[in-house]
């Protein structure tokens, strides 16, 4: 925001969970790749070989930042490929008759209508809810696998209400049953420990674009020795298994991103977590009737979904947005949709709550007048709205007539 | 290239079918979209607005230079997810017990790597041969579609000889017969007409990076009405066919990349091909013992490929490198194989002469004092390393031994 004082509209935007700007010397690490060093990595010549050199250094550090190998880093073109992924090469590769994936009912759509997908297949599908926090508990997971589980996938925090699931401890059981565990970390990279080894885990989605690198590169960790189907086949490229033109920039571009954001990651979630809290009790002290959509540990620090009864999320959304306040309702996703949120339902929020539900997705660069700004912005809003929603006058008897 | 009387090793670049570098232009249009204009165009508030306004407008200007309704365009990863979506979808899509692909056996792996991969799965592929020049017959394609045919794949021209295929022509025989035709345009885009409704094509592959655009973004052409299974599944985005954040900033560079090429069009292809010709008639001429793969006509403009007999194609390309010159053997795609290439094999080569295969593909900055010093270069190393053959010494009668 430039200056919320200021007579023009502020700009602020509080929606990085959907998407976060390119860091300005990120954009500036990628720039030579695109005209200079723009020869095709696979290609023998010189100009192939400093484009591989680069991509080379990129999937080291990855590796070196998330615990891994070089050679268990695959590129993929997001993080909704690297789940299909995930998914589908775990189901072909599984030799069960009839194929069956545990999940949580809480994923990414990049995680549910695959698996939707795959179940018009012939394929098992077990999601196993959560609690009213929006967290899975370990032991259900465990009831859920059976003798054909090809694999169990769970996403390390959701991407609506920000709940951080117990990824280690699921992957441990996982690990010891032989069966392979996959987590959708692809919110989680900017506050979270991202280690593969702590993690336990077998496979992990990650999207440069959610941590302010570009859009269109996302990778899919896989453990040695887990074999996976692959979706997208072609040339050699990614030692055979995903084939297409190797994204020098794009990589590079994601492997100074995801570098910045283990460097500045204590600093951020020390900061954001704590203006974070800030504006969720002000708002729910100053806004009557809201409530927070799952609980306040175990939570990403960025993350603050708010319902307010009566109203209808798009409606604020929209006001908020005429005021210069980027929020969403759901997840940018599965906009265009009318249905309450599969997320804050499977919190057994009633439905007409659940549709007044908006997510404020806080950034690296937020600050505090900007909070102060939308809390303002909010209680205009919903004051407004409720003025004119006939269901809040009965039932709260405010004399008000529409 | 700086300049070839230089001291310095000059830096000539064939390899342009490979890739190319991006166009000034097209990356200067591309930069806002990465760290200002940069919401998820998903997204409902105006962050989200402005990325998708963009990303509309590019869509209505790529639909309009292929001919194409903007519903028609869908934006992919690459050429080879597009080849994968087209091949996948459509044997999905059939209701037949057994399927069954025609395409040709000079494919780009991205076609025929997925082909064999689904034979792996049980779908039937026919592969039809080509004539000397590279290009295949239409009676043959309309020879071999069958009952269960789920579509006809053949390439518009091809990656390592250049021949232009029969695309109108066996496009009209598949409208009439119902059955889904596919061209993989991905080499054409800058020289021939896309015109989808001139070449009578279902679907179409195109990628940005061959045509002086950006990595990592591609499109799939599907005519209204075509029915097509998804391989990516997840979010609403591609009007739910194709999951995974839309990607603007490269989605915008495409768009200008290819407005460009089609406004250059017709300059170039005269220009590069009188170049080209000029360098083939001299590398004829001057390297005894040296041929061209495939045919002079059909053939796209920028592109020659020789075959200089007793030499490996390897050994070239690593003095012409030497040299600063960047040029090719078989495709990039395919790098790493020490096999001889799958496309000089079908024009009926002999296995020996196929190794000794190198590509030019020139670009649209090439200019006639480099193609004189590649024949230059290409005269000497020839000639250095049959100095060092025994079979080329033995045969020919030299005088020297090795």
């Amino acid at each position: 925001m430039s200056d919320v004082s200021n007579q023009a509209k502020p700009q602020i935007y509080l929606d990085h969970a959907a998407t976060t700007p390119v860091d300005p010397i990120v954009l500036e690490r990628m720039i030579p790749y695109f005209g200079s060093t723009f020869g095709n990595p696979s290609s023998w010549h010189g100009y192939g070989r400093a484009a591989l050199h680069a991509v080379d250094a990129a999937r080291d550090k990855i590796a070196s930042l998330i615990g891994a190998k070089p050679a268990e880093i695959y590129f993929t073109s997001c993080g909704t490929e690297s789940d299909n992924w995930a998914l589908r090469g775990a189901v072909r590769q599984s030799n069960k008759p009839v194929k069956h994936i545990v999940t949580t009912a809480i994923e990414h759509p990049a995680i549910l209508d695959t698996c939707s997908d795959l179940e018009k297949q012939g394929v098992e599908v077990t999601y196993v809810g959560v609690d009213n926090s929006g967290i899975v508990s370990v032991d259900a997971i465990k009831e859920a696998i059976k003798s054909n589980t090809a694999i169990v996938s769970v996403m390390t925090a959701n991407n609506e209400i920000g709940s951080i699931q117990p990824i280690a401890e699921i992957g441990d059981y996982c690990r010891d049953e032989g069966i392979y565990f996959h987590t959708d970390a692809v919110q989680a990279a900017e506050s979270e420990n991202l280690n593969v080894n702590d993690l336990n885990v077998d496979m992990l989605s990650l999207s440069a674009h959610k941590f302010h690198g570009p859009k269109g590169i996302g990778i899919l960790y896989i453990r040695s020795g887990v074999k996976l189907g692959r979706i997208i086949t072609g040339g050699h490229q990614e030692r055979g298994q995903r084939a297409g033109t190797t994204n020098t920039p794009l990589i590079v571009g994601m492997a100074e991103a995801l570098a910045i954001a283990v460097e500045k990651r204590e600093e951020y979630v020390m900061r954001i977590s704590k203006l974070r809290d800030y504006f969720i009790d002000r708002a729910l002290s100053e806004v009557p009737y809201s409530r927070l959509n799952g609980g306040r540990i175990k939570r990403l620090p960025n993350n603050a979904n708010l319902s307010f009864e009566y109203i209808e999320g798009e409606s604020l959304l929209m006001m908020l947005d005429n005021k210069g306040i980027a929020v969403s309702s759901g997840s940018a996703c599965a906009s265009g949709s009318l249905e309450p949120s599969h997320v804050i339902l499977a919190l057994k929020v009633p439905p007409e709550i659940a549709h007044g539900s908006v997510r404020f997705s806080l950034g690296r660069d937020t600050k505090k007048e900007e909070i102060d700004y939308v809390i303002d912005a909010l209680k205009a809003s919903v004051e407004r709205l409720r003025v004119i929603s006939p269901l809040f006058n009965v039932e709260k008897g405010t004399g008000h007539y529409v």
